[in-house]
């Protein structure tokens, strides 16, 4: 029986809590996100904090215009991570496992939990400050072999990322639609974004002013802020509010190679070719992704696939007739499917 | 500075936490609906339990498929309802109040907050059982120059319908795009739900029971077990799951008039008719909707506005340019006006 | 082969040629609509105009904001009404016989084919000076055995309501997604009316001035035009532009009993019970509509066919899972049905 | 006075008939589409086929999907290329001319009007039999100077190729929203492509025979014949029904660079890059889109507009805020423009 105020809103079998940790790799970023951040950790049902038995823990990352608190938050007929994993744990589907739900916003949406000189160090804060806390904190198994990684879209990205960035860190990884196939993804997000800056001289601060004053904004200030958040992680230029290079051109929209190349670099279909070792040593590759995708991420992944394939590697791979927007059931496979990989106390 | 992890969550100035109480109303209800509910509480800013000063309440109405877990959420960029009733207090915009987020969730997405045969006592439960805990625990002005009721959509609905019935409960009210105007508003919902029932071979359990089990549901199915709501708090038949009726023809779609009659006598337009006094009594009436909603809730406003004019009271009317989605930035107006009428401590 | 250029356009085996009629009905009508009209004739292949052999004609009346010229227009990978009764002739599914494509447009965009004080006088149109030019100029079957109306939409409504209103013209119908269940259909409508009108201070002549300016018109602008049309049909004042009365409150949007009842004495579900008689002499009376129609007409067509089976009358009734869109391939279904109860010659 | 049956349709001061030409180019091509082909001729009023007046002509080029009959179909409330020619002769605006509507329909659903070894030689045809077919039958300005050349979409790049492929025989061309900056207008295509036809077991033959025996057809599989029809233009294999080259991978999706060339090859945006000579020539360069085109082909015109602009040659340039959709009233602006640098006799 949950405890604890989220736990018993979520209805859990285990419990939910929200650490809140002062990341040292966040201190100071030059967007002036806060370096507090909340962090929700779900124990199962049973969990006892002074006992001896150690736990797996499952690294959730959310979606971009996501957070933790979205994440988390329980609505009617619907079923997030935490609740996933609870269900599955208490069916005895699943061995008890720890989740920690990291948090990668920032003012432009999000991270993508990686190191930027404009955003700031999500790469480190997630592997190192977040980790360092959970394994600190709770009765963990404290090695690559009791930590996988997963996530939707932005946190699907992250997954692949981190797993193939910091080796040793994570043990499996699950991408659920994430990120990869940049070259096919961003058109028309890109063509929305030339259009929206123009609307406002150019000048993206004021864009940015203007959307956070907002009630309601439309899909292209969405798809807007999107390109923004992009281009802060993967092409920033100083450590320096919004000075990043954006990968088209101001007045044509035209590719800018130069730049597109650096956004490039992070793509997993792009990064994984030198990235062998570090995929070799996971006990378990996951991706799936509808394929109604409307950024057409499953052709990204069937990509991605291919290539860690032909380096002899095996991939879990699933396809499932669906678009791109709640798709959390997919939870409901792959969490059973990465602790049954991990070391389990 | 919120100190609990909801409030800190929400970035509260003041804080935010969960009761969780057994409504007496509620038990034994024939769909099955727990007893035992959430009640989020809001506090103010330098609120001392224990201190002399008391405090107005504002108890928050949440909308049809909503509940108490998905109005408290937060969510990126957006403003909740408590968020924004924490910036004005802290703005001294608004005199600091207390809020109370009730829960009238159903298995059929919502009770309307009124007694039922069918769903429970709904009504009841909100201003005894939950606005007697309220009382009773918290330092509050306990009668009705201390409470307001305010609510979106089926919340709208709600606060007019409590404020009618319930005479010397609250003091003012808020309906922002609140259910009025019945004639109006239904007639394509009772179209889908007919379809789409016939699908189902007019089984409305296995039409209920499949909507539960499915990871993602069609706007059809939406209006389908929304209109199944509304019939299991307007006409319900039995005290027994799914005893209700519905007002149109299971075949032909047609209005069944005796049955919709029953529905009218909940509308607020033709409620207000025998309520003079109670409406009366009340020291703010506050209704809004936008102009482009698509129940058309913006002509029922203007029809209960007319109305309560004609009884020579005041209602302060306002619409705006927008749709039935999203619109909580009208709180940003209701909160205010409404702790401008009452006694604050 | 066809011979004229329309033909061609067609493909047609058979041929297609465009008559203008000066109708005597239509002169001077209020709204300044031309009464000089276009009336498409389709002759089958082997037709010859001075033969002995006499042909069954089928009159087909457009939807609501169509024409003549846009429901004989071609379009590739489409098959309008004349091109499915050409492929049906020449492949010896349907005996050979003549089409007359109606033109009943009004500068509100339709006429529904009937007599109105306010836009003219279409039914005595079509059913005296259509029909008696069609008789006087081809080798016709010229009773109403060798006749029969059918249309999409208002085309429908039209055919049911001349078949119920001039009995012994047609012998049979086909009314594909006609208007029927005026209670359902029009609520969404009347909404959107209301706004655009107000917005435009309730000047009806200023908003079709509007209107008839602009190169692109939204969804509520073309539903307002369209009540407008409605109300030029079934509620005139007088013959005046724009003297009709409209069937909702111009400030609340609620029904105006007294004038919707004048609408609804047009409803075929209402107008069909004093109309036995006129219903009986039918060789064939066809009814179908998709279940996903928009405007609810499938629970129209229901309610229809109901009362007519109710009179032991046999209906043709067929459902289909599709909308109110595009929904000429029911032509391929209707066309042989009329033809094979229709003298041939 | 419209004297022919189309003419009076469109209730034309000018008339309009329908010319059919054996096009000896497109004799026997591989996708078996007819070489006789329509052909629609507007003459000005007042016209006299026997007088010593000459006219200048405007060949317009329909779009993708599109053909001769579609566009000068009549629509209400609409008005199409031929009346707004219409209305700017009859209003004294522009001098009188010849409207000449080619028509560059294939089974795929256009021809791009290119010569193609897989549809046929549709530039050849327009160029050569076409033109000639005009200047023959007509009182033409027979040269350059009194042709100009436009349309929208395909159209549009079909104004652009052809001016830049053959020089002399267009003094002027007008596109409207056409198809320019490939590298930006087919990502989300080509993946609905890839999963339609992966659907249908990669067999094109298939598909097509699919897609044309359907009543309706979804948006996907529009997009999937308009892919089709585009390799069948630029990449195509050999003169053999569907034997073309499809620019991604059946698989995965990535752009294959090597076919993808050979579309870029016709890209207005590259191929003006050694077409200085051949616009130099031209007496009017007009290029527009609407800055909210759903294929990004204001940006691609913007790219082309610089490159000409980079050559020192001028180009009236416009844009508006609309999308690809219905545009038609853009011709009000171009068709002046265009006749006023032409020779008029």
């Amino acid at each position: 029986m949950a405890t604890t105020e989220l736990g018993r809103l979520l209805r859990l079998a285990g419990d939910l809590r929200i650490d809140f940790i002062d990341s040292p790799a966040l201190r100071g970023n030059p967007l002036g996100d806060p370096s507090v951040r909340p962090l929700a950790i779900y124990t199962p049902p049973g969990f006892d904090p002074g006992g001896s038995k150690r736990y797996p823990v499952l690294y959730v990352l959310h979606g971009y215009t996501g957070d933790v608190a979205a994440l988390v938050a329980a609505r009617p007929w619907e079923t997030n991570v935490v609740q996933w994993a609870d269900r599955a744990i208490a069916s005895g589907e699943m061995a008890p496992a720890l989740l920690a739900v990291v948090d990668g916003f920032t003012r432009l949406g999000g991270s993508q939990y990686l190191d930027s000189i404009h955003n700031g160090a999500y790469g480190t804060y997630t592997v190192r400050d977040v980790v360092g806390h959970v394994d600190a904190t709770y009765p963990t198994i404290a090695h690559e072999g009791g930590r996988a990684v997963l996530g939707k879209s932005s946190g699907g990205f992250g997954s692949l990322y981190l797993s193939m960035t910091y080796p040793g860190v994570f043990g499996a990884f699950a991408s659920h639609s994430g990120d990869t196939g940049f070259r096919s993804s961003f058109g028309p997000s890109f063509a929305l974004a030339q259009r929206t800056l123009e609307a406002r001289g150019g000048d993206v601060a004021a864009f940015v002013a203007a959307f956070e004053a907002k009630h309601k904004r439309s899909q292209p200030e969405y798809a807007t802020i999107e390109m923004l958040g992009y281009a802060a992680a993967y092409s920033p230029r100083a450590a320096e509010a919004f000075a990043f290079d954006l990968p088209f051109d101001a007045y044509t929209g035209e590719l800018r190679e130069d730049v597109f190349a650096r956004w490039l670099s992070f793509d997993p279909v792009e990064l994984c070719l030198t990235k062998r070792a570090e995929l070799a040593r996971l006990r378990l590759r996951y991706v799936d992704c509808g394929r109604r995708d409307e950024y057409a991420l499953d052709l990204g992944a069937r990509r991605f696939v291919n290539r860690v394939r032909e380096f002899g590697l095996e991939v879990r791979h699933e396809e499932f007739d669906d678009d791109h927007r709640n798709v959390g059931y997919r939870y409901a496979i792959s969490l059973p499917a990465l602790v049954a990989v991990l070391e389990v106390g």
